[in-house]
């Protein structure tokens, strides 16, 4: 066969759950790479006679599935994980922004996110949207380990952990959706902390300039029930009527959380196309409340799936995130079947890259996208039998069963272990830090 | 030193998490074991000089801790792990019954126990109350693997998947009571599968039965609120009243789901002593409600935590269970402080101790007891920073960390591996037996 139609890898003789909007599976399926992309996917029986690859992955006996998508999380907060226990939003808020300030520099944030990224890889996640302090750091460690990531600067009027004026922060917004326009991982947007910490004047700005960009827009909205009342009193309107006044509402915005919506709002999001990011573990341990999502589903709000941070997690895990959006809302309504697993899978992969404008890229195994995947272990007690991949992904399997795992054709994650960053060295310097971040809180040491 | 003072084995240098009313931890800590039981805990450097050890174990950078406590399963499901999906639990119970009818004999429900208590034990589970048909093969299961149980006879007077007629039930739990009453490992109870499913007949005697032996007695009770409606019925009173009109309530009996209880049922769970155990996952993906659990920590009942079975999970993963318990019920009440991360893990161990009458014996590190233990990995992304050994093991922690386990002072797991038994046919013959499970409810293959 001519050497460009062989493959770069081909990944064969395992389970293939594609999770696109069909529910494809394979049972002994085969993936073909080239050139960072997905060219062939189906049974394995059907490839061509004359199909050649540069590598071959055997993957009898396992399932391949595409990678996770994160919607919304904090990376660097993870060198603070356990530090600030069993308070709500706004107290809670309080004591992390205090050691977020005297802990985080450049090298300390970008400590953090390598630390997340480490997380969020070895549990096979591909893409990440993360908000935080020094988005250059993030993208720096997210390049070295390889993950995809979309992030950018943010309005947050307050003083923030990175000592930036506010004035400045819509340049240093665009001066990254400029450095990283063309990159390959890194994809820029820009950002609103959330209505209760930025005026409206930089929450405009910051939309503004998304639009000029044709970037993503994100923000923190309706989280708690004091959000609503907080930016009630200082703007005359509720979070989601604020947003659609100012004309932030759209298929371009992506909003974290949003709990508490009333009938009017969850009407305003449907209309304007705008999408959500459920982040149930964090919204259970905050006491924040429970997102209406089912409602959403019914209305055609796009709506994907978060870790949010790991001082709201402790950890960010995606596959608790799933099993959790999966379930709670059965609870909720008393009814077994106010989501299903279909519904709630998709949240996790392609209903993410939907919600961040990056569903023709990423979010499912189908030909032509990024080849972003995942391969996981079967040999373990909870994942026999398997009667289909797709309930499995959602109700069975978990972050320890993750072997291998593929961003653009290349591999990030080989037999557990991260290919290109050190995990033990990230750990060593985490743990020296460990000191310093606890006297960050008790105001000494 | 005298060889009688000598540790069988010593587990030395990890944090010791105790899991004790206290809340006591060590940051080098150190257990020694004698005869099965633990015999000295402490900090390491305050070890007996003299100290001797048969057997030592280096636990630096880990953490050790007691096994969990799972007290209400149903092991031998595990064979119908996701067959039946999206179903509340009336009409799923219907579909799993024909499944359980067609496929269960003492040879597959060995084998499916023995599947269960792979997953249990491999996840830093040490002592399991199961409720299931041939519960002596449950018995043999977990003799031959090393956990611990509580398990026996209940009443059911439909036509149940083992084919013993309801008349023989009484006099099989007794019997199953005499054969294991000296056991190490199985301590036998008595118990009633539901309300729904038996007269008032059968479920008197069996409690009389429990209450004659000194057992723990176990009823499913209010795990739906047609359950209520159901027997409100049949019995002219709800679920709870009804055992407190049959004399059925009392510290010997602990309650499964009790999630459909109004204040004066609450009120009648905690006059009488009575114990509950919250199973979570079971009920978030049945649809079947919150149990109101930090009102019942509130008036002073027991609670323990459970996993129910894997067709309800479809795992049974005690950490899920313990991460869910602590944080849902924050988000019901739209309250962080709902519950505390100490309450939840109180559950996980102590409390489902206390739930199944086995305090005095087991949950907690403490002189005296038996050395069920499990000790964690810490070198995972998500176990650093590590602030508080008890808050790890609520919100951080997995069952992809658990490393070793022990029961009674002798391993169970080693190095993540079974010693004991051979996961690796189990798995095998799980598989072969699926054809056959699919087609159980397909009505032919
Ligand atoms: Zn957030
Ligand atoms: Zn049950």
């Amino acid at each position: 066969m001519a050497a460009s139609s062989a493959f770069d890898l081909l990944i064969t003789g395992g389970i293939v759950a594609c999770c696109d909007e069909k529910g494809t599976a394979h049972a002994k399926g085969a993936v073909g790479i080239k050139d960072g992309r997905i060219a062939w996917v189906g049974d394995a029986e059907k490839l061509p006679a004359d199909a050649a690859a540069a590598a071959t992955v055997d993957a009898a006996g396992k399932l391949l599935a595409p990678g996770l998508v994160n919607a919304h999380c904090h990376l660097a907060d993870s060198l603070f994980r356990g530090l600030v226990e069993d308070l709500e939003l706004e107290d809670w808020l309080q004591v992390l922004w205090r050691a977020e300030g005297t802990i985080l520099n450049e090298e300390t944030n970008l400590l953090g996110a390598r630390l997340g990224l480490a997380e969020l890889a070895l549990s096979g996640v591909t893409t990440v949207l993360d908000m935080f302090w020094f988005p250059e750091t993030a993208a720096q460690a997210t390049k070295k380990i390889g993950l995809r990531m979309m992030t950018g600067g943010f309005a947050f009027d307050l003083d923030g952990a990175d000592g930036m004026p506010a004035a400045d922060r819509l340049k240093h917004a665009e001066a990254f959706i400029e450095r990283y326009k063309d990159d390959e991982l890194v994809t820029p947007n820009a950002m609103v902390h959330g209505a209760y910490t930025s005026g409206t004047a930089s929450m405009k700005a910051m939309h503004e300039l998304a639009q000029a960009h044709g970037c993503n827009f994100h923000i923190h909205a309706a989280e708690t029930r004091k959000e609503n009342e907080t930016v009630l009193a200082q703007h005359g309107a509720r979070v989601v009527p604020l947003l659609e006044k100012l004309g932030m509402l759209g298929p371009d915005t992506l909003l974290a959380h949003a709990i508490h919506l009333d009938d009017a709002d969850l009407k305003m999001v449907a209309d304007s196309g705008t999408a959500v990011v459920h982040n149930p573990v964090s919204n259970l341990k905050l006491g924040s409340g429970f997102a209406r999502v089912p409602e959403m589903l019914a209305r055609g709000i796009p709506v994907g799936l978060g870790t949010d941070g790991a001082v709201s997690g402790n950890d960010i895990d995606m596959w608790l995130a799933l099993r959790l959006a999966a379930t709670m809302h059965r609870a909720v309504a008393n009814k077994a079947g106010a989501l299903s697993s279909k519904e709630a899978l998709r949240m996790a992969t392609l209903g993410s890259a939907q919600a961040m404008g990056m569903a023709a890229e990423i979010g499912s195994i189908e030909t032509g996208k990024r080849a972003d995947l995942m391969l996981l272990d079967l040999e373990r007690p909870h994942a026999v039998p398997l009667f289909d991949p797709h309930s499995h992904l959602v109700y069975s399997a978990c972050k320890g069963d993750v072997e291998d795992v593929w961003v653009g054709g290349r591999p990030v994650v080989a037999k557990g272990q991260l290919v290109n960053d050190d995990l033990g060295e990230i750990l060593e310097q985490t743990r020296r830090l460990q000191p310093q971040v606890l006297a960050s809180i008790n105001g000494g040491d």
